[in-house]
């Protein structure tokens, strides 16, 4: 397929480094300010895509990813547009209308951009309906975890719930917590100079990321794979119940230690609820997952429960549940 | 679809009566000596399937599905053939040719029954060549865990190794030895009361059952998602280097527990070996599943490790895994 990547951050270079390895090709690549569209010659089949290593070598050395305008990859020759850009609430833009402007013209949308999907799940849906393109988004929630794919395959209906970690960064610091006894705020200065957590995190520390993530999985348990019921209801981030793990002192750890536990911040979605909250799991257990991991249980109606772990973020990791994605919608 | 279900094992009936739930319709039912097909009237549409009740009923009063015979289920009108019969070695027969005889006739198949996938890979591929049908065979490997369509999503060049615990008779086994100071031959009894081991377990405690997914797994790797590269090599049991538990003795469970680890029979597949041998991991370790649970690990080229683990086996949860496979071909 040929693709037009929007957002130049670690997760758009690497789709734009790893799409060839998967039989893909670049058509264009846009970050906030600066484009390039390649010019359709110089291929054997007169599609030749961009060349992966000069638009990230631009990017890293100029802070461009070419000398076009942001536009004209919107405008360029794509089957599906990736929408790389950084998450945002509210109205989700600028991510959701480069999904719309795709969908309009009968191209298909891969999101690794949460806000689309978590915060205007319905109208995405109603483009989706008046578009023979498609849109998948396997990329939101996980990184490299095939969670909305596998809910997908099992199906909705016969999912009844599914809860995780869902946040690297939170259970980074809870692991460290735990491990060294150490306090919130002394973590997460060691979490910063790693460059596990950002500057600002509350993002991460709040339960914001992890409840997107979240909302976004009750809207497939809600809406289903096939078509909508007519009852479907849908969330947002304003439907969630957040509690972040800012509070947990160090002496709750110790606690729950002496009684063979400890606490991880559990995301949990089903049909018609979502809670993000620090949470007393077993130690050993299988959602007490270490450091920056990711885990997801789906809980299903005839299958028991299936648990998936793995590297929850990362620029290769989730390009390649991008990669998967537009595997899907060939 | 219009499904015709071969083999009315505790699989077989468990697609029969879950098929509706996932808007498909059961046409004919077949065991060894019996079969019933839908007459095509009585429904709305003319196309009134089998009375998933009635059949169950009668396979448990009466030891046959209905008063039809076997090749008239085979004969139906069906979308997509159920081979759920028991696996067999070597010629896989019956269940090779209930697949081909779908085929011939363009229409799909889906496996539970790891015969022709383990030892005649080839074969069935060339059959699936000259078809308009596919196949898929997702309930092979790991029950509900989706180890196949994984791998498939994420592409088999793009994964170095898969490798797991994939067999829960001899997991049982090893879980309960480990955990009571018991010898083999004491828990196998056990373990034969509780209805978990047959009482011919050879199958599971000798690594066969684990050594045909791995066989399975490795076909997948090196065939690949699309076409077959032309060096792709054919995997069968021969091929697989497999030990499996009877001579672990109930001493090198207390010895691996005193250096926190326990023994595990692992499976794994690569696209070049096949192996199946009891291993030392950690005891709290991510492959250390406890009981009839199992585990797939999934070694990525960019994405890292991901862990899969759950029900390895059971009729609704593998008949789950084949109405996954029957939604897929959609």
């Amino acid at each position: 397929m040929r693709l037009a990547v929007i957002g130049a951050g670690a997760v758009g270079r690497s789709v734009v480094e790893l799409a060839g390895e998967y039989g893909h090709e670049v058509v264009a690549v846009a970050d906030s300010s600066s484009a390039v569209v390649a010019d359709g010659t110089g291929g054997p089949d007169g599609h030749a895509g961009v060349d992966p290593e000069a638009v990230v070598a631009r990017k890293s050395e100029r802070g461009i990813v070419g000398d076009d305008d942001p536009a004209d990859a919107l405008a360029a020759d794509y089957d599906a547009l990736v929408e790389a850009t950084p998450t945002t609430l509210g109205d989700a833009e600028p991510g959701f209308s480069h999904v719309t402007t795709a969908l309009e013209r009968d191209r298909h949308a891969v999101l690794a951009n949460k806000g689309p999907v978590a915060e205007r799940f319905g109208d995405l849906r109603a483009a989706v309906d008046d578009s023979d393109g498609e849109i998948r988004f396997e990329a939101t929630v996980g990184g490299a975890i095939p969670a909305v794919s596998t809910v997908e395959d099992i199906e909705p209906g016969h999912v009844t719930a599914v809860r995780g970690v869902l946040n690297g960064t939170a259970n980074f610091i809870l692991t460290r917590m735990a491990a060294e006894g150490l306090d919130y705020d002394h973590v997460l200065a060691e979490a910063q100079d790693l460059g596990v957590a950002e500057a600002d995190p509350s993002f991460d520390v709040d339960g914001t990321d992890a409840a997107l993530k979240c909302v976004i999985l009750a809207n497939v348990l809600s809406f289903g794979a096939a078509d909508a019921p007519a009852d479907a209801r849908e969330f947002t981030l304003d439907d969630a119940d957040v509690s972040g793990i800012r509070d947990v002192p160090g002496s709750a750890l110790r606690l729950a230690a002496e009684d063979g536990r400890t606490v991880r911040l559990i995301g949990e979605a089903t049909g018609e609820t979502v809670r993000v909250a620090p949470r007393l799991v077993p130690e050993n257990g299988t959602l007490a997952v270490s450091g920056t991991q990711n885990i997801v249980q789906i809980e299903t109606s005839h299958a028991g429960r299936l648990n998936i772990s793995g590297r929850g973020a990362g620029g290769p990791e989730t390009a390649s549940a991008v990669l998967g994605d537009v595997g899907r919608l060939e």
